[in-house]
């Protein structure tokens, strides 16, 4: 195995990367199949779930999970509707947990755009999620695989189960590090896995495949959550579409601060603590926390540890076919590595 | 056919009835059973669920939906672990839209006790729904019986477009009893419809019998939302545990006022629209609401309109076999119609 990539990589070494729509290039054409499948999806005689389905359309999204499945299925050589059909749907299901945990995070920005609970109210939006859940399901129902169905049930409660975890440990400042990775992996890591894996029970069902392209997932998943929450502390609004620090002034404790808090002395401790019991900076600067996770160097560990999980994914393709969908997944977790937004 | 029964029987006409009890003993094991099923689906490592579960099952419920599709098995012969395992999925469907709808509607009581969002705020709440819905499919898909996971996402999509079409016309005082019947056919009847069909999907299924008790149980949940609605004029909070005309404070109109409109004159129908207004009855007092509704008769009227649909739920059993399930569930729309809570 090679040394794990460097994190968050210079600029310099970024151009090194292929660019991400060679990458993509492989799966455009199923890429796009998702996209109209996904419009078709949201299609319902609700006017409302209309309106907000041409709203949700118009703001994209990086379509990671989606990208996954279908490069997953190009490298298993699966080339059908099936894919399609449920890179749609792993998608909706996607878009169901966004729209709820706006409303519980009582986001009004996403994607540097507002939130449909901003924009609609909780009410009408609590149903939205739920319509999209069920809609994900019956829609994957379509090609009768109850294998692919238990996987997405499955992640779906992992899923919520994550976001249970955290709500309940909001603002603790306790959080421990196995806690963290128990969250990230059920509320992130587990979609993640079920994208990957779920090509390999498209008929003939192929069970060491999926066992290890649900590994590579998950591990990549788990990388990308890192990286996601080291974005909270690296990135402008202006990139993320969210202000920086929200997840701290959220309640939210992540890897950077869980890392940094057993180096601190108790009045830097308490300088955090105030954060999260005020759930904003007016007490505690963010400068002050951006300065102290600065000089303990946290963020450069959290991203060996990202790197780790990203070597860990990569060494899960090894006995996969070797073909030009394995050197996309390869590269995969270098893209989710040096991502910016 | 015998002539549909008198709306709203009087108490020497209820105790001509069979006591629930005689109705429901022919299924008795299989409810326990289903009761058992249902704290086993509640099981989980993540604390909040755990108690959350505990406080619903504490709260009991009529279980009509597990009641009718049990019933209904027992009609087709059906005696196995699986109309179980349906009959608890439904229950956990139910209690999850329940727990989404009192986020809607801002309740903080619900059969006399605090709801979930009243305890543990919205976060939680919307989170515990979801995670619910999910088990629900989750558990109901160990029997590998996809005609019934498509019957359970179909109306549990029919479900939410309800409530959204409902939401969207919250407030508004020209809701037309056509948009009244499909919010109410999507809401609730649905939900009635899957729980009576899904034991002909068992297999060896039997879509004739199917489509009958489809039929009967769409004709009982129209009937039931009907006379749902309408204690909501008659009962009072000890009763219903929740407010009287706290619909129509919350905004919705529903059939008895949708009779009663159009026969008023200006002033009385701008008296009702004050209190969708203001979602209260500060300007019109509640009492005047009732003595408009007694006046013309609207109770009478709706509690006529929810007799025919029990009528037709009966008529939707001819042809299937005459045994004790099938008396049961002729005797059900009396129970519905004259109940009380």
């Amino acid at each position: 195995m090679s040394p794990p990539n460097p994190p968050l990589a210079t600029a310099a070494q970024r151009t090194e990367l292929p660019s991400p729509e060679r990458f993509l290039d492989i799966i455009a054409d199923k890429l796009a199949a998702t996209e109209l499948l996904f419009r078709r999806d949201l299609e319902t005689d609700v006017p409302f779930v209309q309106q907000a389905g041409e709203y949700l359309l118009d703001g994209g999204g990086k379509r990671m999970r989606p990208a996954l499945l279908l490069l997953s299925a190009r490298l298993l050589d699966r080339d059908s509707d099936e894919e399609v059909t449920y890179a749609a749907a792993i998608e909706l299901i996607h878009t169901a947990t966004l729209i709820h945990d706006d409303i519980i995070d009582r986001s009004s920005l996403r994607r540097g755009r507002r939130t449909i609970n901003d924009l609609w109210g909780n009410s009408l939006t609590v149903l939205l999620g739920d319509w999209l859940y069920t809609r994900a399901l019956q829609k994957a129902l379509a090609h009768g695989n109850l294998a692919v169905i238990r996987r997405l049930c499955d992640a779906t409660l992992r899923m919520t189960e994550g976001e249970l975890l955290a709500q309940q440990r909001l603002g603790s400042i306790d959080l421990s590090v196995d806690e963290y990775f128990d969250i990230i992996d059920r509320k992130t890591a587990q979609l993640f896995a079920a994208a990957a894996a779920i090509p390999s029970l498209i008929t003939p069902a192929d069970s060491v495949a999926g066992a290890a392209l649900g590994r590579y997932g998950r591990a990549l998943g788990t990388c990308f959550q890192v990286v996601d929450d080291m974005l909270d502390f690296t990135a402008s609004e202006h990139q993320i579409g969210k202000p920086v620090l929200g997840d701290l002034s959220d309640g939210k404790l992540t890897l950077p601060l869980i890392l940094l808090l057993p180096r601190l002395e108790a009045p830097a401790r308490r300088a955090i603590e105030r954060v999260l019991e005020d759930r904003g900076f007016d007490r505690t600067p963010s400068s002050e926390i951006l300065d102290l996770v600065a000089r303990e160097g946290a963020l450069e560990e959290a991203g060996e540890i990202a790197a780790a999980w990203a070597e860990t994914a990569r060494g899960a393709l090894t006995g996969l076919p070797a073909n030009e969908a394995r050197e996309a997944l390869e590269l995969a977790p270098d893209f989710v590595l040096n991502r910016r937004n």
